[in-house]
C-alpha cells in the first residue's frame, strides 16, 4: 500500500487545487535497504526504521500508517497523542477494542484522522452514494455485498512473514472478514446506514500451512471465507460474502442495493461503470443504465481527462487524500475518520463472535455521530 | 403453467422422437368458461371441472398437475392410486409433510412421476451439471444463488384468489422460499449435493394487503423475502436468497459455484448463456468464457435450430416432458422425482424453521438414492 | 426453414387470436422419403413431389415457399396466378430481375403475399421502429449493420447439393449478400428508409472446393464476404457487413443506429434484449439501457410469459404467421411483401455491381409506396 | 494533451526504471498566464512563450510537441536539426507531406522520435499484438474498428480558437480522419500490417459554425464523419469508421479481428479487458473470453497493482514515455516513430483523397522498414 499512498501524496496537487502543498519528508521501514530503495524511487528526502522518531520529529505534521494491522493502534496513537495529523491503512484495528483506543486518542488531541477505506472515493460509488442521498432508491429492502478473490487457494502458499502476513492471524487480527469483509461493510455502513444485527458463518478451507518465519508446518488462524446475513437499521435485509477461494476473481468486490423505486449496482472490475436501474423510466423503455463514469458531471472526473476516458484504481487514494487535505485545512477530518473505521470493526467483531457461536449477535450500537468530517 | 405444459405436450413430438405419441384429452379447471376457452385454445378433446372424475378414466395415462399448491397432495396422491403417471407443478408439496405423502404414494403405486423443475433443462444448465460431474471444477467451495424479481413491491396489490394465490399463505404454503427459492433449491441439490444445515431470515414488508376473496386488509402471511446461509455436505459454504421486492428484476434467478480448478455462472435472463472460467488455460489468457448455448454440441440443442440461434424459457418444458416420456416408456420416472420434490421440501421446511427460530437448523437426512430416474 | 415455418403454423393459435384456423395440408419435397418422414413429425395431411400440383389444387388456400432460391419465381408467380396466398423465402430472388416478376404476379393477381424476412419480429427490433417512428432518435447521422458467421472457413467442406445449396452461386445467386447482408438491408430500409448509393467489395477466400453433386473441384462462385459503404436518403451514413469468416460469431446479426437524441443497438445473439441510449436522461445518469424486452408493454410479449422469461428465434416466425393471417383475413399482405422484398434486392443488385466496377453505384429507385400491407 | 504527457514525464519512474531520470525543464506556451498556472501545477522548473528558444536550449536534451497539428512540422523539424529528442503528438503532420519533411529531419538528424499514438501501450492492446505475432489467430480474413463519439453534435458549438482547434481545418489539417480515424489506422498497421486501397466516404453533417476567432458564422472545413472500406496486404478486408455524431458514445474506439484459429475484441471505453475466441477450445466450451488485464503476466502490469485493480487511460502515456526512455539510452526511437507516423498518414491522404474522388485509392507504398525502434 506505501506505493499507492505516495502515488496520492505525488499526484493529488498535479489534478487538484489543495490548501498545503505535501513534501514527501521520511519513509520509515523496518528493513533500512527496502526503505532507501522505496525513498529514490519516490522521491523521499530520508529513510527511518523507527516509527518512534517520526512521531517525535518537529519536521512532520502527518503519519500516515500503512504496516500492518498489529501496528496500527500503537502508532497511531503515539501519533495522534505527538499531535499529528493521522491516516490509517484498514481495518483501523485488530479489534474493535484497539480501534476504539485509536478512536480516543485521536479524538482527546483533536487531530485530522481518517483510515483508507479508499473505495468510497472511486467516482461511481460517490456517486451511487448522492444518488441514495438524493432519495432516489425510495425505501431501500435489499442490500448485498461480495468481496471475492483466489490467490489461496494453493495449499503450497506458506503463511506469515513479508507480504503473507495476511495469512498470519496474530498480524492481520482475523482473514478475509478484517482485509475483504471490512471493505464491504465501510461501503454499506456509509450507504445504508447502521447494521443492527448479523449471523455468520466462516471457514477455513487449508487448515494448515508452512509458516514463512518459523519454516514448520502450523495451523492456520484465519478464516479464508466468511458470510454474514444481516438486518439493517432502516429494515433492509443484507447477504454479505468475502472469500479468497472463489476461482476466476482477482478483486471482485460488487455490491447492489434494491430501493422501491430504484436500484444500484457496481463492481470493483469494471470500477469506472455504475449499473442504475429507475422504475419511474417509461415502462417499455425501463433497463440497467450502464453508466460510463467518465463525464465531467460525475463526481471528481471534472479533474482527471476528456469524457470518455477512464481512470482506474490509484486515483480512489488520489482524491481520500485530496479530501483529507481539505478537510485537514480547517481542522477536521475527512471520511471515513478513525470513528468511521470503529463502526466497521464493530460489525466485524459482531460478524466473527456470531461466527463461533452460531448465533444471531447484535452490533455494538455507539453514537457514531460524533467527530466531525467532510 | 398450463400454457407451457401445454405448448410441451404438443410441440415435444415436432421436434423429439417420442416412444409415445400424446393426445391432449381433457382439460380440467374449476371454472367452466375458462376450461372451454382453454381447451379450445390448445386443442384438448374435452373439459372437465372435478379432477376426481380425470382420476377415475380409463381414458387417461397420465395426470398433469398445474393447479394451485394446496391442491397437489389430494390429486396427486389420488393419481398414483388410480395407476396414473404424475407430473406435478413445483414446489411438490406446501410443507415436506405433504411431500412425504406423495412421494409414497407414487413408491407405492410404482407409477412413473415427476416435478416440474424445469431450470434443470435449460440447456446451459444441463452443461453445467455435465461439467460438474466430468469433474471439471475440482473441489468446490462456494455456491450462491439468488432469485429476484419485483412484481410485488406496491402495496395496492391485493392478495388471494385468481392469479395471485401466490400471495395467499394458506394456498402456497409459504411466500418466495417455496415459489422461488425453491427453484435455487433443486438445482443445488441436483448440482452440489446434500445441503447441511442452513441459518435464514424471512421478511414480509407489506404487513397488510386487502384480501381479493374477502374484500377486507388482512395480515399477509407469506414470506416476501427468504435469505439463508449453508453448509452443503460436500464442505462449500452458500448463500441463498429470494425476493419480490428487488427493483429491476423480474425473474433473475442466477447461481455460481466456485471450485478449485473452475467456476461457473448461469442467469436466467440470459438463459442461453453459461459462464464458464478455467483456471487451467494458459495464464495471461485466462478469462470469464461466455459461451452461446445454440451448438449441436450442447444439451438438447442438435434438436433445434442452427448454431446461434436461441431457444428460450418455455423449451425447458419440452425437455422436461420428452425426457419423462422416454423414462415412462420404460418405467421409470424423470428427475427431478417426487423424492427429489421432497428432498427440496426438506430444505424448505428448514429454512422456515430456521428463520421462525432463529437458529442454525440440520436439514432432514433421508436416503434420497431410493427411486429410478433418468 | 421447413420447421421454422411448420412450427410457426402449428403454434401461431395457441398463442394468438387468429382470423382463420390453418390447416397444415400438403407437404412438398422432391424426395418422398424426407417428405412423408417431415409430414409424420409435423402433423400434415398429406405429402407431393410436384409443386404445380399444390398450385393447381382447390385445396389450398395459401403456398408457402422454402425451397432453394432457384425455385423461388417459378413456383410464386404459378401460385400468385392460380389466385393462392403467397409466402416466400428470402432472398425474393436470386436478383431484382426475378423479384419484380414475382411482384408483377402477386400484384396482378392480388393476392396477399410476404417474405419471411424474420428479424423485423424479433419483439427487440418491432420496439425499435416503434421508438424510430415515435421521433425518439431525432435526425439520424448513422447507421452500422454486420451479420456474421464463421461455419464456412474450413476449406474441406464442400458445396453444392443437400444442405449446402448456399454456397452454390447458380442455386442461391450469391453468396452471403443475398443469404445475410440481405436481412441486414431488409431491417435497414425499414428502419431507416431507402438507400441512395453503395460503395462495395466482396471476397471469395477459398477459391475452389469440391463439389457434392459432381464430385469435383470447381470454382467456388458465391462470395464469403460482402462489404458496403451507404448513403442513404435521409442523409445518414452506413456500413454494413456479412461474412461467414468471422471466427467467434455464429449468427451475430447486428444493427446500431445513430441519432440526434437517441441510439439503439441490438444483436441477434441476445435477441431478447435492446440497447438504448437517451441524451434527454440527466447528464450524469445518462447510459446505455439494457432493455429486457419480456414485458406485457413489449411488442408480442402480452402473448407468452411473464415478465423476465424470455422467448427465441422461432417466435419471429410464430409473429409472422399471425400478422400475415391478420392482414390477409382483410386481403393484405404483411410487410414485407414481396414489393419490400424486391427493394431489398434492388439493394443487393447495387452492392453486387459496385463490387465488380469499383465504383459508388446508385440503388434503383422505384415507388415502394405503392401496394397495402401491415 | 499537455497533462497527460506531464503525468507520464512524472510518474514513469516511480512505477518503472529508467535508464535517465526525467526533469521537467520548461513549458512552453503563448500564453504566459497559462504557461505559469501549468508550470506551477506540474513543478516546471520555468517558462517559455517562443518555442525557438527551447529548441536553442543546450539544457534541453528532449522536446515533445503537444500543440496544434499546423505547429508540429516546423517545431520538429527545427528540434530534430537541433540534435534533441522529439516527441510528437498524433496525427505526425497535417497531410502525408508535412510528416514526409519531419520524418527526414529526424532521420537525418539520427535523433530518438515518437509519435504519441498511446493505444498501442494500453495492455490488453500490446496483449492482442503479443498474440498476433505468435500466430494464434492464423490467417487473417477480417479487421474492423471504428472511434465513436458525441461531442460536437449540437449546432450551437462554435469553431476555432483555443480548445476548439480540432474543428478548424486550417489548424487541423482535416476533421476526424486525423483525430480519430489515425488512432485507428496506426493500431492496425501494427497489428495487421499495410493497407493496400480504401474506398472511402466523409460527411460534414453541421454546415457552418460561428467561428470563435473571427465571430462570423463560417463554413465548416472539417469532415464530421469518415468512414472506409480497405483491403490489407494480407488479403483481410476491413470496415472503418470514425464520427462525432454518434449519440451515447463518448471516445469508443474498438477494434476486432477476425482469423483462420482465433479473434480479439477491444473497446476503449472497457480498456482493461480484451475479449479474445479461440476455436481450439473444446467444442462445448467454446466462448468468447473476457481477459481482465490486470494480472502479473500481462503486458505492463507487474509494475502497477496487485491483480483484479485496473489502471486507465493515462497510463498507456507513461508506458510509451518509459518505453521511448529506454529505447533513446541505445540511441533508438520508440514505435510509433514519425516513419510510423507517416505511415499513418498515408492512409488518411488516401482517405480523404478517396472520399473527395468517389473512387478506390490506392495507399503509398513505401520501405517502412527503415529506421530502428523498440
Amino acid at each position: 500500500m506505501g506505493r499507492a499512498h505516495s502515488n496520492a501524496f505525488r499526484k493529488a496537487g498535479n489534478f487538484f487545487e489543495l490548501p498545503y502543498r505535501p513534501v514527501l519528508k521520511t519513509v520509515c521501514a523496518r528493513n533500512p535497504e527496502r526503505a532507501k530503495s522505496f525513498a529514490a524511487q519516490w522521491g523521499y528526502e530520508s529513510i527511518e526504521s523507527d516509527w518512534r522518531k517520526l512521531v517525535a520529529s518537529p519536521e512532520i505534521d502527518l503519519i500516515d500508517i500503512a504496516s500492518p494491522n498489529d501496528t496500527h493502534a500503537e502508532i497511531a496513537i503515539a501519533a495522534a497523542r505527538a499531535g499529528k495529523m493521522v491516516m490509517c491503512e484498514k481495518p483501523l484495528g485488530r479489534n474493535a477494542a484497539e480501534a476504539e483506543s485509536m478512536v480516543a486518542a485521536v479524538e482527546a488531541a483533536g487531530v485530522p484522522n481518517m483510515v483508507w477505506y479508499n473505495y468510497r472515493r472511486i467516482p461511481a460509488v460517490t456517486l451511487a452514494k448522492k444518488l441514495i442521498d438524493e432519495g432516489r432508491l425510495g425505501r431501500i429492502f435489499h442490500y448485498r455485498a461480495k468481496f471475492l478473490q483466489d490467490w489461496t487457494i494453493s495449499s503450497d502458499l506458506p503463511q506469515g512473514g513479508e507480504g503473507l502476513w495476511r495469512l498470519d492471524v496474530s498480524v492481520a487480527g482475523s482473514g478475509v472478514t478484517g482485509d475483504l469483509l471490512a471493505h464491504c461493510i465501510d461501503t454499506a455502513l456509509w450507504l445504508n446506514g447502521p447494521i443492527d444485527e448479523v449471523s455468520a458463518v466462516t471457514e477455513t478451507f487449508i487448515k494448515s500451512r508452512k509458516h514463512n518465519l518459523t519454516g514448520k508446518v502450523e495451523p492456520v488462524g484465519i478464516d479464508d471465507a466468511s458470510l454474514f446475513l444481516a438486518r439493517f437499521g432502516n429494515g433492509s435485509l443484507a447477504t454479505f460474502e468475502a472469500t479468497r477461494y472463489a476461482r476466476g476473481h482477482k478483486a471482485l468486490y460488487t455490491f447492489e442495493i434494491n430501493g422501491e423505486h430504484a436500484s444500484i449496482f457496481w463492481d470493483l472490475h469494471d470500477l469506472h461503470r455504475l449499473q442504475y436501474f429507475d422504475h419511474r423510466d417509461e415502462g417499455h423503455l425501463r433497463g440497467w443504465r450502464s453508466l460510463h463514469i467518465t463525464d465531467r458531471e460525475h463526481p471528481y472526473m471534472d479533474k482527471w481527462w476528456v469524457p470518455g476516458l477512464q481512470i482506474g484504481y490509484e486515483h480512489s487514494f488520489v482524491h481520500q487524500f485530496a479530501d483529507f487535505l481539505t478537510a485537514a485545512a480547517s481542522g477536521k477530518g475527512a471520511a471515513p475518520t478513525f470513528r468511521d473505521g470503529l463502526a466497521t470493526d464493530d460489525v466485524t467483531d459482531a460478524v466473527l463472535d456470531s461466527a463461533a457461536h452460531r448465533n444471531w449477535v447484535k452490533v455494538r450500537a455507539r453514537d457514531h455521530a460524533k467527530g466531525e468530517a467532510i
